[in-house]
């Protein structure tokens, strides 16, 4: 069915709506690669197991996996949460998955960005990619949902939008020489108001200390609704992490967002410092062309990675000294859902966290959805 | 989604409807492997596109690929047939997949039977078949439809329904000692009522000369409608189809329907005999544990093996002397439906014909449908 469409989202009256609009439901994917899953993998396999339940009260969950796992995933899968075949390369779903578009009819298309592994041969995290590559593709396919093929590199963890013609990204990701080298910060900008559908872009600097992503938005900061941010603040003026906090507020304060408003930013706490431990990373096995994680390295843990379901937020628990203030902060925030945590240390250790991990698609509305488009 | 329900569809009040009742659309598998398709199986996946772009003129196709050969499926399947990737040890959908059953609300859900490549370690085609034993499963979960797991060895090929309560069967295969050797026909028909949901099942005594399944009925028989059967027919005294046609028309002829009527036999003509070239044997590279398929064999070819679309029939083109004339019977039989034929050598080479490949998903009726039912 994946019909590919030859304009752009924008030009067809398209736009990407807010993580806090209404969801038809979540995917994932599965975690499998020893060589950046300790222990073969299982524990994460058990965490991302309670993230999709977690959500699965909240919206329907799709969880892909290689077919070699396919009952393995099963059994430690609840029975609502619906598992299809899907290889891929890692389970970033977030970042491989379709960026899902919609329309004032309600009709749902997506968004299929050229992907290269966070930096391709040049600062990316394995090689090769090319069945994450196919991963937006398949999903659009299972969901009867049109496809724009982006012509860049992008991430779906390198972008955040309100729904109402703002994006928030980072320049450390995507002005990266890594990702898409001939087009400077205009020409991004571009793309992203082409693809997006919105009309003003906010450029923050860097993301959080020793993200490997090279930055990505996601584990910064988000957008609660339009007109609220959500920013991961360090106080700790030793700590790297406290210039580039203090650096994303000073440019939110100064932003405007597409409607000309101010923007409120409320601030999260930073976990830790959060490093990997020698029995964690000794339960790696190494390969060749895969980013080496070695014990002591800096987790770039962060409470701004949670997932925002239909009348949920789930959080990643990461430190019993900031959890419960993380949580406090989004309940207040998000007042109308309730706040689920999930233990999340396992989906940090692979380098990154529950938002990473989960692509959620947009509501089609009745009659005009994306079954109804299709068939 | 797949929940695997625990009582069996005819105590829950499901019935398999006819293949002439509406379709929400239609699931085939690609053809891959090149033991049992010459040529490394492009001439087979050329007419296997053939076949989802004639089904796709009446009603949404699916096809299952593999991973590896995801994006040159692709390439030649048209653009409104949905792909999917689905490991399968070989493209019989009908056999693998499952076989719906609806009930008076119009909810689907799916049986699963267990499956042995037609026979197992006694008689059976290849060795292995764990993902063709996970195919049925696996688009139940993609459907969203909820799932009976039946106790006993089947192929969707083995069965045929009248939707009202009979059901068409063989001895030659659900009665062979390489399917379930522990049940005689008393408990294969009380299985064939628990998911089938019929009262009545006509058996007919062996399938088409030469038939690798075991006589499945698919390339025998089959209704048209309630009341209306297709049978394939041979006037050749000296062919060893002669005996085996006249004994199905007697048995037919004989037979009350589970409601009470005598049946209407519609003789389709038998193509050839059909025999496998040489340079047709010669394109497959032959392997260990899979059947070896040789010049000169004798091809179970069929007319009777066409697939019911809405508002379609699809049909196999054979031979040239035959292939008008079983046109000319099915525009009779099925007057409301637009006949389509495909050239199917390349399919019959590999053991089967249009409906073995084929499985449809009844419609569910709005409201009280496969995805209303799971979301």
């Amino acid at each position: 069915m994946t019909r590919t469409l030859a304009r752009t989202p924008a030009a067809d009256g398209f736009r990407m709506p807010g993580e806090f609009e209404r969801h038809a439901g979540c995917w994932m994917l599965w975690p499998e690669r020893p060589d950046n899953w300790r222990d073969a993998a299982r524990p994460a396999q058990l965490a991302f197991a309670q993230v999709a339940l977690s959500i699965g009260q909240f919206e329907p969950v799709t969880v892909g996996v290689s077919a070699l796992n396919f009952t393995s995933a099963r059994t430690l899968l609840p029975e609502n949460v619906r598992l299809v075949e899907l290889a891929h390369d890692d389970c970033w779903m977030r970042d491989v998955g379709p960026t899902c578009v919609v329309n004032d009819r309600g009709v749902v298309r997506g968004v299929d960005w050229h992907f290269n592994a966070w930096g391709g041969l040049n600062g990316g995290l394995y090689f090769p990619w090319d069945q994450d590559e196919l991963v937006a593709r398949k999903v659009l396919e299972i969901e009867r949902l049109a496809r724009y093929r982006a012509p860049i590199i992008n991430e779906g963890g390198a972008i955040h939008v309100d729904g109402q013609g703002t994006a928030l990204v980072t320049e450390e990701c995507l002005l990266n020489p890594n990702r898409n080298p001939r087009l400077d910060r205009a020409a991004i900008e571009k793309n992203l108001r082409a693809y997006l559908g919105v009309s003003q872009v906010i450029w923050l600097g860097k993301g959080v200390f020793n993200d490997e992503t090279d930055g990505h938005i996601d584990e910064l900061a988000c957008f609660a609704r339009p007109g609220v941010v959500c920013l991961t603040w360090c106080d700790k003026r030793r700590d790297p992490q406290y210039a580039i906090s203090h650096d994303a507020w000073e440019r939110l304060r100064d932003a405007r967002d597409a409607r000309g408003r101010r923007l409120k930013v409320v601030r999260l706490p930073m976990p830790g410092p959060l490093y990997m431990h020698a029995r964690e990373a000794h339960g790696l096995i190494t390969r060749e062309g895969t980013k080496a994680r070695t014990a002591g390295e800096r987790l770039a843990g962060s409470y701004a990675n949670f997932y925002i379901a239909n009348g949920g937020i789930v959080m990643p628990l990461l430190d019993a000294r900031t959890d419960s203030l993380a949580a406090r902060r989004l309940k207040r925030v998000f007042p109308g859902r309730r706040v689920v945590g999930v233990p999340a240390r396992e989906i940090l250790l692979g380098g990154g966290n529950i938002h990473c991990i989960t692509q959620q698609i947009p509501a089609a509305r009745r009659g005009s959805g994306a079954r109804a488009q299709s068939l």
